[in-house]
């Protein structure tokens, strides 16, 4: 249902929705007829509340689309993933908290290492520290552009977030990133009539860059993928009438849960702590994102115990989020991250909602085989969030 | 997910990929609580397939709409069959391999037996033999209009295509079929204003037929169906950046295939014919679509007992595709012909998709039931597609 439509059944009122999702959770099994990451985990709680609640498969985008992180992270919010594109530059930029305004435009920017003959070597500059990223980000920032005003913002490690601020920018830009070594960083070219002056000013740059880096290495170069522009989205207050609050600790999903408006707190590294900030916040938010990233991180090594690991240390901690009487609580992912594939994957994430108002559907455990005969059955994750209003009264009846 | 957005995604790999379409698959119980034709057969390849992968059942365009074979199809190779109309006249003429030009006309022809009132008494002609059709043909050819360029072609027994070429024909007519007997062949009428013109000119040239005919019955008169032209769809090798080939025996399905831009192989007219033809050919092409029609044959006559041999036979066979070893291997029906209902119909049909990626999801027959528990569930046949090139790792990721 459109925003414009569900909007007008928002009854609001302080039940409280627990989203919490863990990144990349679905999986896939080590060897034919085994079990996944999740089915191999040990998760009392979460099986607990796979049997008081219900349970489905959800496809992030659509049947056979591997999502990125954005994409997937808006659809569990709600938002239509292909109608709201939101760019990766523009998501690193609201991750670090940085203040985009209307005619920015911002780019994720990766150091990376060139030899002798400027060919890329490492595309990550062996993951140089954080600090040492930020002293160059400082040199960086003072490259001057007429008539435009720049920002050089580090990330983490290699990232980096650079945002061009001046009226009519484009973002019709091609990357720089040659996507393998022994290439070349390419030149931004416009991919759009009107984007001409600002690939020409975004190449200016680069080369000013190339001179400040230069004596730098393995920081000696750098790449820009990700152009775009801040998409207004519209937020999760005026469409749902929520209070929401996001508890994620890595600067992305900060920033995909700022776009849609919610408040994102501070919190520590550890699931406990991210809890912890749960209950610290409980009395002041009606809707609550929790962010668990290492399932994906695990998942994209390859790492198939340590994400069996991180799922049991997360089912741990379950009966404190249990223990504040939550009247909504989802958990699922934003996609899937089998340990087998190192990389998303397609595959429908697993999701479990629990509330007093369920049928139970007799699925007793929270794994994709037993979600697959779940009574959510399987559907796209955009409609995951009229369920969590649905259950939490917060929808009227459409029409008389 | 819209063909500009999915092709941008598209990664072109020698994955293969087999999709087996058993025409007319889904069927019904004979009685309250038995087995479908399918549940019914013995198939020990196609339960084992379902055991090591993903089962579920297929809407071939939405729940409750019975399709014809012509967007049934569409469906299946992932064009939405609601959006991309094609005639049945159109479909006739490609099955034959006739070289539609841009403007051309077709429809559909079956000869009839009209009395001497002119009242239609066999609208199949006694299902003439070819030899004699081709015969009527060539003098219906001989009929001359003005500015228009004629040409009539023999299918099988009583069905032929007529095409009209010249520029501004419209397809907007209504058919002349009057779908049973006693009644007489209807005039074409125009169902739009720029149609007059061309109702006229098929009408004359009904006239001038009725004439030639009229010396041999059974097939003394003609009845047209399925007006219209060409709709030029995308092809899969634009769309999807595959090599697709197709192994059928039946003239119409060879006619969609071409018309979505496979390459359509010679091949026998029995199942093991076609097996030969994949196998021959098996170097050339990364997807291969086989079509078994005598599965709907069977329904159509409401031959339960024969469709279930059918069935064992295709399954005997199907080793011989495994020791290919596609990469993904989906078995399907393009609609349901359940033999007690004798004709098309709107119930889902079971599907089963092979990989080495799938988590297999304890369905351990293949069968309408048991599929209809399977991790793939309930959904749209347009997303088959999407889901056959994930599984071969021909999509990259949407969005970052």
């Amino acid at each position: 249902m459109d925003f414009d439509r569900l909007k007008e059944l928002v009854f609001q009122n302080e039940a409280k929705i627990v989203l919490l999702v863990m990144d990349g959770l679905g999986g896939l099994p080590r060897e034919p007829g085994g079990l996944t990451e999740l089915e191999s985990a040990h998760t009392p709680n979460m099986d607990f509340l796979a049997s008081r609640g219900i349970c489905g498969l959800l496809d992030p985008i659509a049947p056979g689309i591997t999502p990125g992180s954005g994409p997937a992270h808006l659809a569990l919010f709600g938002y239509d993933p292909i109608r709201y594109e939101i760019g990766r530059g523009v998501l690193e930029a609201l991750g670090i908290g940085f203040p985009l305004e209307k005619d920015d435009l911002a780019a994720r920017g990766n150091f990376c290492t060139v030899d002798e003959k400027g060919l890329v070597t490492d595309r990550r500059a062996g993951r140089i520290d954080t600090q040492f990223n930020a002293m160059l980000c400082q040199k960086l920032e003072e490259i001057k552009l007429p008539g435009i005003e720049t920002f050089v913002k580090p990330v983490k490690e290699h990232r980096f977030v650079v945002v061009f601020r001046a009226p009519g920018l484009s973002d019709k830009l091609t990357e720089t990133d040659p996507q393998r070594v022994g290439l070349p960083p390419l030149p931004v070219k416009p991919l759009a009539p009107e984007a001409q002056a600002t690939a020409e000013a975004v190449n200016a740059w680069i080369e000013k860059a190339r001179e400040i880096l230069s004596p730098h290495p393995p920081a000696n170069m750098l790449l820009l993928r990700g152009f775009s522009k801040n998409p207004q989205l519209p937020s999760m207050r005026e469409i749902y009438g929520l209070k929401p609050a996001a508890i994620a600790t890595y600067p992305m999903y900060r920033g995909v849960a700022r776009l849609v408006g919610m408040d994102v707190l501070e919190t520590g590294e550890e699931f406990a702590d991210e809890i912890s900030t749960l209950e610290a916040h409980w009395k002041d938010y009606n809707f609550f994102y929790i962010h668990v990233k290492k399932t994906d991180s695990y998942g994209e090594d390859g790492n198939f115990e340590a994400k069996v690991a991180l799922i049991e240390e997360v089912d741990r901690h379950i009966p404190r989020i249990m223990a504040l009487n939550p009247d909504v609580f989802i958990i699922t992912g934003d996609h899937s991250t089998p340990a087998v594939l190192k990389s998303h994957s397609w595959h429908p994430v697993p999701v479990l909602l629990y509330s007093r108002y369920v049928r139970p559907d007799g699925v007793e455990k929270f794994g994709e085989r037993a979600c697959a005969k779940g009574s959510i059955g399987r559907m796209p994750a955009v409609n995951l969030m009229p369920l969590a209003l649905a259950y939490a009264f917060k929808l009227n009846r459409f029409g008389a």
